[in-house]
């Protein structure tokens, strides 16, 4: 085997019985002619998997907490950064497996492109070894940002706070524009204030970039510091 | 026990060791006088258990299919009438627990309501029996729905094919405007093409909406039966 995956293995605490399936999760799209043989199926499945292991963590964990506190916890801890911070501790980072050109274009270095990595492996746990198994890897990879959620260092709902600052002063119509960059698979949030574009925003979901856009208005504003 | 429990429990092929936790999942919040001692948790957990076994269901049984495609075929599947037809199935109709102004006001007829009630009670039952137990009894009760969904009876994704429809157009840009009605528990999009409004669409989901937009525009423009 590869020693790079080994590398992984360790820090995951996995052995994959199927090193083909690990090598699937690290091929990157460009590296095949098919969509088949690349990352995406097993990115499809592994963030369905981090949701239901995250929203068990936190409704089992925190019995206090509404519906909608639960479900702005799981969307600040199932997030790019956390997952592409998790690549960085599984030391996935230039172990993808990349088509010549956009290796020398550093696609390396895109963090939603770790994020999926991180998805397709978890996925690929999840199929071989099935749930209990894959819950107990995430929650130990991911306890420290669950955490911080909820100790609000992590988590802060701009949209909810732009909504309230807004009805203070009397009504204001909020609304998202989003369109899908499906090129370069980001989405991009325009916000409309009394249908005045006011900001926009960017991130790997419509929810990232609805809260990005909402976060730079709440800055422009000086309701929010940096 | 309550007799219609039984009824649910007989159709859902399930017992409950906790029969509390299905009364949780049939009680509707105007009921209560916290949002802890209602379905709403439990429907949190039940969405996010529902699309990890439909993704599971996809990914292991159409190999062939893309990413893209198990999305699209996934959110065909899991949608308000898929689980309002459940609801059905189940019996649930007339046993969700109300406030009384609630009742009077027929919500029961409601199918989100039906649909969300449907969530939690596929929460309740990964809570008290995990995964795998719930695997089968979502996998027997949503196949014919996933049949139908990918050999396209129910599958329409009119997204895309608006989208293929403007390309062939030349290049006109599609918006869509979300807003999210939160009293009434429904989204609304607003579809734009190159900046003039010119549908609108309503569901229990963004998506949903931006789907149901999508086909009015369809609709309008001849390219679409009803």
């Amino acid at each position: 085997m590869d020693i790079k995956m080994e590398e992984i293995e360790n820090a995951l605490g996995y052995k994959f019985k199927d090193k083909n399936l690990l090598k699937l999760a690290l091929t990157h799209k460009s590296a095949t002619h098919s969509n088949k043989n690349c990352y995406e199926r097993l990115e499809f499945l592994g963030d369905a998997a981090l949701e239901l292991v995250v929203s068990k963590y936190l409704f089992v964990n925190f019995p206090d907490l509404s519906e909608g506190e639960l479900t702005n916890i799981r969307s600040a801890v199932v997030c790019s950064q956390t997952l592409s911070d998790v690549a960085e501790k599984l030391s996935i980072k230039n172990h993808i497996i990349f088509g010549k050109r956009e290796k020398m274009e550093k696609f390396n270095e895109n963090k939603f492109i770790l994020a999926d990595v991180v998805e397709a492996i978890f996925g690929a746990i999840f199929i071989e070894s099935g749930f209990d198994k894959l819950e107990k890897i995430i929650v130990n990879l991911l306890k420290p940002y669950i955490q911080k959620a909820i100790s609000g260092k992590l988590f802060y709902d701009y949209k909810t706070k732009l909504q309230e600052i807004m009805q203070r002063e009397g009504q204001k119509e909020i609304a998202y524009k989003d369109y899908e960059i499906i090129e370069k698979k980001y989405f991009k949030s325009e916000l409309f204030v009394d249908d005045k574009k006011v900001s926009e925003g960017y991130g790997s979901s419509k929810k990232e970039a609805q809260q990005d856009a909402a976060y730079k208005f709440l800055l422009k504003m000086g309701e929010q510091e940096e």
